[in-house]
């Protein structure tokens, strides 16, 4: 018995049933479908999926005649009775309860949009969108009322692609994100590029502020309070602020919950009692990167997880080995996407073993029109070179970086492994030294001593020598406040400018130029580090503007 | 002593420097650019690439400024005296020569496209294109001569690239290739998709045969002459047969070369003299997949191996890991690309502990607007289930596939690993299930015993009954012939009609619903195989045309 369609209910009967055809495979849904493009709703809202029907996956009727598997949709499951190996179901058609048995029962019912209580949150005009039923109903309200202005509560993944989409519609945008960033889970100076795009379509971004209470005027129009007393007109809000695990009847059957309130599963999907297992946004999963137990609602490993309770409970030998984190967001011709732990999360888990290199390389070969940077960051373990994470922002190429370095985390490769990788290179599709290429190798120096990266963070506070290896133009067009311009080709005739009893941070436009004046420094026994990523990282820390240097 | 720049010899110049700021370091060329990008040169025949300049990626003067590397263009390298540890160097301005002490030399001077000794190959017209003057001599030929139909002689990479640029151009372009297939590096079912390609865009493709003379009419226009005793009209012919490894330098001076004609080099890229090393498109390669010493003449590789040299002449710890065959090729909005061994490649080895798989996924999932289908090879061992090669054709995503799949590869990753992968996923970017997880589900169903494979090889002979498992309207349009039809949804109540002394072997379109049907008739006791990739694949294998079924 499954409880809970959609991802991994839903793949978890079709596997029972492909591992025994006997088998009694019972599917009961409180929605209208079994199985729906949950992923796809945004872009319905947007129009660019016109067709609601496109969005529905797998009916009853399919599961029946295909699996030979029962669905029953618009039926809750109640309660659980363990002992007994029942559950109590509602038909909420008609109300009316009965009892099933099961031998093995599976929960897959998913994770609930958070609505705080906050003063207003019921009125007309604010939405969440997580089923099919959701999105129909904000696509009608903006149809019928004309909807102009749109305020989205959070700027994660789900609130950027909504922001898209409803610019898509015509409509004006404004996300309020609590943090000072959007997309929380990436490390700040990555989400910034996702910022300056949000922006540049404009998207009217209200970072680190936060909702308190929705009101609403006589016209109907809603107005929406902020924290530090600023109101927005809406007619429209769409809260996404975070999912919330659906573990209510699972704790209220005794059925153990983590500290993240996500029901706790062991490698087989099995949760404290042997007959019932769960899946999906449900659980909790464990981070085999950080080793930290989370709640990651996606639909890749939920996919999985419905695999691997299928075939423990078909007896199969099987393990869950855990997330690592990968999701990819893509809204006004960007991509953004991450893979393994983050900064944050290894911080925040206490980690301190590890550097972070940061590179800006074409996504093809200069010489062929139409490169685009990829901004990417990768994180490593100092001690012996372990790929930990990598997030990227970009317009091409991005989720293929991001592929190759999650194989690659998944695999235990170290940045020597990226340094020699093999990769597709053809002039439109990257370069002889393709970018995971890049980002391995600038780690190998690191990991070989041959560049000493300089502490970002740090380099307000230093008292190193400011060293920008640029041509003069590029230096005169924006710099780091405090450097001094030597450009490399003139490096190695004028070292005796530089001071020897002083650490020299050096830097170009990404790193590469630094490089090499770095190691020439380095090899004429000055003390010398690279700010990593040079002056293109240097701007997506310091967002407020560049200064102009004083002297040149 | 560098001798020959561009992708290996120039990496390895400033590798050099940035490890050791007091070396001599002096490179020599005898073409009149230390580094272009010889891939880009189809694109600037075909005026995708505008300007020459673009091609030009380092001048003398900067490796001068940047690197204090004396670089000398136009400078030959005619003799080395191994024992006395000199070369011969030839001014080719002034014709002048000299000896030149080193104590490292470094081989790099690439490979020559081939020019076949055949009646009438100096006929003006007639081209190679390896270098920036060859592709200007191409581009002022075309403009000149106002040049409306091309001959490529070689259905290669390079040759394709070029047909598309042609084409590009506004030309008729016929391509002659010796091998029954184009991309003659790939499985010619895979192939097959680069053949449609190329003609529904008009390139006339004559395969299985050869050119053997060529003439000229009064008027100038050419005349390609083939085996077969068929004749094409051209103003302009390109050679792309393939290239030639430049290794007679070395011979002359005793150092060994393999039986592909390269350099032999060891694991630091050092020839059989200890002084003297050799990297790019001169030296043998060894392929770790299948073991073979291979010529694979292509930039990544070089860049690697120039780095390597470097490292080993300053003394530091390196090796090169050998090829892996990776690589890639985009015309007419198709991208083709490898990696790993090809069965081609496996059976020509002797290997035959492997198993192929082939599918069909879209490249993002199929309700987002735009989806593509990947058509996707898997070839894996069969003895542990170990990834020994992919190859790939379709519009979108092909490259970052084949990318994970080559760093799976490189990890020595399993189907397993593949199954488990964790790739980006969001509607327009992939599947839950991206493709590679499919393949890995597939080859891993395979490895696993939950679905056992027809050989396609075997379908004309076979005595198995052929079972098409989709609906009849899809059936009708097209169908392997002799195969009988029995709808999925259908199967379950009409198993009696099916016998159990004979060997059944399923297909539905791409392999999905066979699986399923698979399962159900392995079950229930039958004999049971699947045809992998389904009625794609065998479009694929039978592209003269799909019989129409007599009886439904």
């Amino acid at each position: 018995m499954i409880v809970g369609g959609v991802a991994g209910g839903a793949t978890c009967a079709a596997r029972i049933r492909r591992l025994d055809e006997d088998a009694e495979i019972l599917v009961l849904d409180k929605g209208p479908y079994v199985s729906f493009a949950n992923c796809g709703l945004p872009y319905y809202v947007g129009d660019v999926i016109r067709d609601e029907s496109n969005l529905l996956l797998a009916s009853p009727d399919l599961f029946r005649k295909r699996f030979n598997i029962e669905v029953r949709t618009r039926h809750e499951v109640v309660a659980i009775h363990r002992t007994q190996r029942t559950v109590t179901v509602r038909d909420l058609e008609t109300g009316r309860e009965c009892e099933e048995p099961y031998d093995a029962l599976v929960l897959s019912p998913g994770a609930a949009p958070i609505r705080p209580p906050l003063r207003g949150i019921d009125l007309p005009g604010i939405f969440t969108l997580r089923t099919v039923p959701d999105a129909r109903e904000i696509r009608n309200w903006i149809d019928t009322r004309r909807a102009q202005k749109a305020v989205i509560v959070g700027g994660g993944f789900i609130g950027l692609e909504m922001a898209e989409n409803l610019v898509h519609r015509g409509m004006a945008v404004t996300v309020i994100e609590m943090a000072a960033q959007v997309m929380p889970p990436l490390d700040p100076e990555i989400a910034e590029y996702a910022r300056q795009r949000l922006e540049s379509h404009g998207v009217n971004l209200v970072l680190a502020n936060r909702v308190v209470a929705f009101g609403q005027g006589g016209d109907g129009t809603l107005s929406v309070c902020a924290q530090d007393g600023a109101e927005f007109e809406a007619d429209l809000v769409v809260l996404s602020i975070g999912v919330r695990p659906e573990s209510q009847l699972a704790r209220n059957a005794g059925i153990a919950v983590g500290e993240r309130g996500g029901i706790r599963v062991d490698e087989q999907m099995r949760t404290c009692d042997p007959h019932v297992w769960a899946v999906g946004d449900a659980v909790e999963v464990k981070n085999w990167v950080t080793g930290k137990w989370e709640l990651m609602p996606l639909a890749g490993p939920a996919n999985r997880q419905g695999r691997v309770a299928a075939d423990a409970i078909c007896g199969r030998e099987t393990r869950f080995r855990g997330v690592q984190g990968t999701a990819v967001c893509g809204f006004f011709g960007m991509t953004v996407a991450l893979t393994g732990a983050t900064e944050k999360a290894l911080s925040s888990a206490g980690m301190k073993d590890f550097e972070t290199i940061y590179l800006h390389p074409n996504h093809h070969v200069g010489y062929y029109p139409g490169a685009q940077a990829i901004h990417l960051k990768l994180i490593f373990r100092k001690s012996d070179g372990l790929v930990l994470g990598a997030q990227a922002a970009g317009e091409q190429g991005v989720a293929r970086r991001i592929d190759v370095i999650a194989q690659a985390i998944q695999m235990k490769a170290t940045v020597f492994d990226l340094e020699e990788a093999e990769l597709c290179y053809a002039p439109q599709y990257g370069g002889a030294k393709d970018p995971v290429n890049f980002a391995g190798m600038i780690a190998s120096n690191v990991m070989r001593g041959d560049m000493e990266l300089a502490p970002w963070e740090d380099l307000a506070t230093t008292s190193a020598l400011l060293l920008d290896v640029r041509e003069r133009h590029e230096f005169r067009a924006g710099s780091i406040e405090g450097a001094v311009n030597i450009p490399l080709g003139e490096l190695r005739e004028r070292l005796h400018e530089l001071p020897r009893s002083r650490e020299i941070w050096v830097n170009c436009v990404v790193g590469q130029r630094a490089y090499y004046a770095a190691r020439i420094l380095a090899q004429h026994g000055f003390r010398v580090r690279n700010l990593s990523g040079g002056f293109k990282t240097y701007s997506a820390f310091h967002p407020e503007g560049v200064r102009q240097p004083a002297v040149v």
